[in-house]
């Protein structure tokens, strides 16, 4: 699993020789699955309108949004906004671009979102870490960056992510300025912004200047937003602050209700489904009235809750069947889809955490998202990043990539030498054809322990968390650091040092 | 979890006040998800037609049917068989049932095999079984009975099965008849025949009749077989006894090559499909030479095997592609898909084990699968049933259950006056929508803890495994005994004693 990687600069090409094959997203080659008829989908769409038109949207706290609204002749009642029917899927599809480019610092990695393309990313927002030796603990500074190294070495990621675990020991007012550094220092992958309030937005854009250079920024894509609504139905000043600043620097914005039915939402998946249609088109024609043709992606972070407890729960029936009819309201309206993977409300990288995993990620996968953040590592319903989940659920990531490169019909692959060659009741283990394809024919993830129980019983009796635990050590002890051009090493310090200089340190946000 | 139940006789109907939903199969309302276009199907379908005339298969130890495939027409060379190529296509869709029914004692259990109806069948074959208690050990008559009873309690299964572990604490030759007893008199689902050797199916057969009479039993379905090829391309006596008894009796035979690709078949995807596909028609051909019109399936039971150690690997992408084929294929054939579920070789009820279980149950329900086995509780690559695993497998088949119910449309689930009337900003656990629907809009599995981190600790800090060994010792607890009729009972136990009397026992095959 060692990779060795040349150090190299912005604009230079990767010269690394993985042994794992480590491709910057997934490109399906298989369909989607789809939920609901033509029927289903004009009553959600119908819905959503009347929705809109009836009930309408609160923007809170941002007055100048109100304004673009009623300048583009919505119904703006207060801080309430209408939309005529029909007007929000006009507006989005006559300038909201399908897809895009999310350019990395380092070409080699940059990711397309829309289409075939799917880009995993790392789990986002816990503010505990967990891992076997250290127990739950506040995730610090410290965590987050040996989190993007880690993730950094992880060949079936794409991403760097955003806010990978809260360093909870850094200033709340503060640290978005640290996380920003960190994925630009230790990661050549792409990264997001910071989500919450226009300064922070506006850093965010200032410090990717200094990487990628003002002329290369306004014509691309380099940052990425996600920009939550309050289900049901509004959208606050710290969101739409963001929103406006990354849509204004034609920066992409995930549009992204994020509801749990029963809670949020209705009960029933049709219910739900017309509320997010409605809550994120409402969003995405806001991106596209602030800046006609910035890229925005359709959200959807919808799952369900425990009507014994309240509890938010994951990888369920419904959260599978929300995100897929998702995919499909996505592509009618002709823009990428941005959701979420491998979460769980389990407390450890046990049983429950991979079941839920896996049937977030694939179901998620099936809908054809184009984004799937939370794709690693995520346990105790968003409070913690686990570890061990991380590499558990990073053996997931490469197995759904790999099966979205279908079937290979080759004549190589077809084998009918090799099956008439070999003749009835031989095995094929010693075959040429085995030989020759048995590096590449299967694929091997990391965590599983396939031996005999004997074996497995020589080796300690470990479970999966255990050998995972070995096993993102080792990760994080292969790092290697892709490097940073010194200078802009010291502009991205100097504008820290800058920024922080200018406010007192505050714990809250 | 409770439920009461009263007993009941064949014949009877169902009565009890289930606080679960106990449905007798899953019917899909979804679509199937497909992986191969119409030219790949062509070229596998003409690949397996090649290997069927070119190389053939073998079938050893039974001259019986190389004369039933030499009056057939076929190439008759020693124990090989070669086929023209359309000769085994012809002859199933000539005569092999599209979908029938496998009558249970119990009507209401009775289960549909072929169209849109999954069946989930427990885990079938292991020689040891696990529980968190007692650790790992040979399995006992007392242990299989223990899984017929625990399984007759789960909800989301919908049948029997077979071996649900082998009892080695009886003797090899005589243990089917007390398999086949524990079924029938510890459960009121269906169940599987004895798949090894026409003498030992006779024995199926013979009880079936006791159960059901001759007269039911020759006009339909009350058994099940499942016959394995060797493959490559092999079927010997042991298969073909038992195939030839079932076929003759008008039950149906799952025609199921078993193989490890790299290992029984080539190391591709692409060259494994066309091996299995010309296993399975040649296989399904004799059951349908023997007696025309006699049910059979097409039977896959492919997964991979590691390229490191040769040990066989379970829940990966190849054995995805495999299984999503062969349900293509088997729907161009016009039989039901037989195949396999929550397959993993985790030696414990750990996250492996659930990533590959998950997996591989949800690949083969998109497969549009008729009846998958061992979707329940097996570890180990087979060797294993693992109590706790069945429980927490059974959370999935209860999920993929209500997941392919689809999504509700109606005026109810639209919810559009529960939106209007809650409003933005608000939430909707206390609206009446919710208060109307909160019991059955969300489906609710058993083992995950989706509580808050502290009630979590406090109570006891258990994982999935830990509490789900909690969970089956209250389910067999609340085990209610079916009941069988007196009469047939004491046939059944009088037949049993004739069949032991009249050899030794012996302690292998």
């Amino acid at each position: 699993m060692k990779r060795t990687r040349s150090s190299r600069r912005r604009g230079a090409h990767p010269q690394h020789t993985a042994s794992e094959p480590r491709a910057p997203f997934i490109l399906r080659k298989l369909s989607t699955f789809n939920v609901l008829s033509e029927a289903g989908l004009e009553q959600i769409e119908a819905n959503a309108d009347t929705i809109l038109a009836e009930t309408g949207m609160e923007f809170q706290g941002d007055p100048e949004i109100l304004d673009i609204f009623g300048r583009a002749g919505c119904d703006v009642d207060g801080t309430r906004v209408r939309f005529a029917p029909g007007f929000c899927r006009r507006t989005i599809t006559a300038t909201a671009p399908a897809q895009f480019i999310q350019h990395a610092r380092n070409p080699a990695n940059s990711v397309q979102l829309g289409g075939e393309a799917s880009v995993l990313c790392p789990s986002w927002g816990p503010p505990f870490v967990h891992d076997l030796d250290r127990g739950r603990r506040y995730a610090s500074y410290r965590d987050f960056i040996d989190l993007v190294k880690l993730h950094h070495t992880l060949p079936w990621l794409h991403h760097s992510g955003g806010v990978v675990c809260e360093p909870v020991d850094l200033p709340a007012n503060k640290r978005h300025l640290d996380m920003l550094y960190g994925h630009i220092r230790h990661s050549d992958r792409a990264f997001m912004g910071a989500f919450i309030g226009a300064e922070r937005a506006g850093h965010a854009i200032d410090m990717a200047r200094i990487v990628f250079g003002a002329e290369f920024m306004a014509e691309n894509a380099v940052l990425y937003c996600v920009s939550n609504t309050n289900a049901p139905l509004v959208l606050d000043s710290h969101m739409s602050g963001a929103l406006k600043t990354y849509a204004r620097a034609g920066q992409p914005v995930a549009c992204t209700p994020w509801v749990l039915t029963g809670a949020m939402s209705p009960a029933t998946v049709a219910g739900t489904l017309a509320q997010i249609l409605a809550e994120t088109m409402a969003t995405m024609t806001l991106t596209q009235l602030v800046n006609p043709g910035a890229p925005c992606l359709m959200g959807s972070f919808a799952s369900t809750m425990s009507m014994k407890t309240g509890a938010p729960t994951f990888g369920t029936p419904e959260a599978g069947l929300l995100v897929l009819a998702a995919g499909q309201l996505a592509r009618r309206l002709g823009v990428p889809l941005h959701t979420v993977g491998t979460l769980s409300s389990s407390k450890l990288p046990d049983a429950q955490s991979q079941q839920e995993a896996a049937w977030g990620l694939l179901m998620s996968m099936f809908a054809g998202a184009n984004l799937i953040n939370h794709a690693t590592g995520w346990l105790e319903g968003g409070l913690v990043t686990s570890f061990e989940k991380t590499i558990i659920d990073h053996d997931l990531c490469g197995k759904i990539g790999r099966f979205f490169d279908g079937i290979d019909m080759s004549e190589n692959a077809q084998a009918m030498e090799a099956i008439a060659k070999t003749g009835p009741g031989q095995h094929f283990l010693g075959s040429e054809h085995t030989q020759a394809n048995y590096m590449s024919a299967l694929f091997r993830p990391w965590t599983p322990d396939d031996n005999a129980f004997e074996h497995w019983r020589a080796a300690g009796e470990k479970d999966a968390g255990a050998r995972a635990n070995a096993l993102w050590k080792s990760q994080l002890e292969s790092y290697e650091d892709p490097g940073l051009d010194p200078e802009i090493d010291a502009a991205l310090q100097e504008y820290i040092a800058a920024r922080k200089a200018e406010k007192p340190d505050q714990d809250y946000y």
